[in-house]
């Protein structure tokens, strides 16, 4: 089973402390990287934690407010396709087109079960592969070029 | 008045047509950096366009299906910060917190009316400044740093 990892700053940290009772209670691996307590952090430094912590075999979830600004710093990184998601539809397609392989919530946009209905849907989903394998390609084409 | 940039692949390019006609009506000024048909394009190649176009005074919009793969296309740059919307609150959380410059729209997930109201908002708030600045210093250390 796919570990799932687990970054919050202090606008996710009540989802966050939501989703992993859920996930406990499902025999769902996870990794809890913090924040532990609900005062004020800084999203990029929780941001950077999840994407130094990511490999092939695990799916990443970062929680801020709106998940913007997770999904901002953590798209920074090469390999890493960060999808904001505020239906579980958008998780489907940004699984489906995107192969996204973290989830970008936001604890003041989203209720639990809406966010419990995101990443159950993420999970279930597999890329579709062919025409948007070669899209992907080029994101991180464009991403290197960029590096130079 | 700040020129918007605009770039679109197929499943974006009906949307981005009706906002084009809302430019021209209300004497915005913007720069269509295509698709021009409804044939199917990369959409990484449209948003290197656009981030290849843009500069202080300039704010984007791109549109594909969900939003979800211009944004993480866009967000490989340093200096860009895209933001998903699917309602006028999120454009409003990203240009508040996160100083989003260009905003990440889903042809097929929202309609052209409540698209106009998400970049009407965008277009009207302004950056709060403050502890949100210390973090997007950070963001953009932290895809300094993966590059290197």
């Amino acid at each position: 089973m796919t570990t799932i990892l687990l970054a919050a700053d202090h606008a996710g940290f009540a989802l966050k402390s939501t989703l992993i009772e859920r996930f406990q209670a499902t025999y769902q691996p996870y990794t809890d990287l913090g924040t532990y307590t609900s005062d004020s952090v800084d999203y990029p430094d929780f941001a950077q934690r999840l994407v130094n912590a990511m490999t092939d075999d695990t799916v990443g979830i970062l929680i801020c407010g709106t998940g913007i600004g997770m999904s901002i710093a953590a798209n920074r990184f090469p390999g890493i396709r960060a999808a904001v998601a505020v239906t579980p539809e958008m998780a489907r397609l940004a699984r489906l087109h995107n192969n996204a392989n973290v989830l970008a919530l936001g604890g003041r946009l989203i209720d639990a079960e809406t966010a419990i209905g995101i990443v159950n849907t993420f999970l279930a989903t597999n890329f579709e592969g062919g025409r948007h394998d070669r899209r992907l390609s080029k994101i991180d084409l464009v991403g290197f070029d960029a590096g130079a």
